[in-house]
């Protein structure tokens, strides 16, 4: 059996119910046993600001070292006016700097992209890899996950309402567990 | 001569010596005398989280007044990681919210990005015009504005230090100021 590898989540909406939390729980508890994910929460995190630098804001410093710690990173992310929404683009930002000492270089990634809407959040998830390639965070091209429909995917309670699409969070995470072993 | 109009001016970085705070006072200083460009700050917008459209904190609530009240909006922007600056993402998606009542709709917008590299921040530059045709801002196609090697731009003083650079700077802004005359 592979070594346990502990994983960075990161989740694009703030919002108590939200969609993308629930698919991220979920994945968190399909995932395989050399896995283990945990959300890092990046709404605490003040927008980056060169000038603080010098002196970084602890929430700043304690997200850096948490995604530092991890040996991979996965986004599950709603879409914001055709983008990622600026909360999850900020936590890229804290996590990139200062100059030189990136926390996302080399961290095997995936994205995840979860919209009540048609699309599945195709536009967030390409512009998010856009930056991905940038921070030199490998990303599992396949399989890609736009999920869309989300307002009815899940039950009261969180769980994945239909075998297809928990075969289908069963078939990204495992995926993405050979992607980490691969890549790490 | 045409009415005085009003124009949003919304700045990427919050570097207190940012190029792109110089390169938004050099645009305004050139502006016709029909327009009037105020900066409207981003720094104190709180994320983006759904569970507060109910009750908006302060901020949020003068951010999309501002907004509101100008003709127009101008982006001046430096690129992080080959996409918009998080904190400016957010002031987009905390003026498109609630559903149904963005600030953005219909407003003439204008697109610089301003950048110490060669590239002049193109990434920044379409990933936000990507989001700008989502939020209805029919928004300048040309003169489009990279504007590659920030640091030798400016004086100390902030003014543009080549002639060949104000002239573009000044044709950016007039044709930005007919732009907003016919999409008002």
């Amino acid at each position: 059996m592979s070594q346990l590898r502990n994983v960075a989540v990161l989740v694009g909406s703030l919002r108590k119910d939200s969609f993308n939390r629930k698919a991220a729980l979920a994945l968190a508890a399909l995932a395989p046993a050399s896995l283990k994910l945990e959300i890092v929460e990046i709404g605490g995190l003040p927008h980056y600001n060169q000038d603080l630098d010098s002196e970084p804001p602890a929430p700043w410093v304690e997200f850096r070292g948490r995604v530092n710690a991890a040996a991979g990173v996965l986004f599950v992310t709603p879409e914001y006016n055709r983008s990622v929404p600026g909360v999850l683009k900020n936590a890229l930002d804290v996590g990139s700097r200062p100059y030189g000492r990136s926390v996302w270089s080399g961290k095997p990634g995936a994205v995840m992209s979860v919209s009540p809407g048609a699309i599945g959040g195709f536009g967030a998830n390409h512009h998010l890899r856009q930056s991905l390639v940038f921070l030199n965070v490998p990303t599992m091209p396949q399989p890609e996950a736009y999920i869309g429909g989300a307002a009815e995917l899940f039950d009261a309670s969180g769980a994945i309402r239909n075998d297809a699409t928990r075969a289908f969070f069963q078939k990204f995470i495992d995926a993405y567990a050979a992607w980490l072993e691969k890549n790490v």
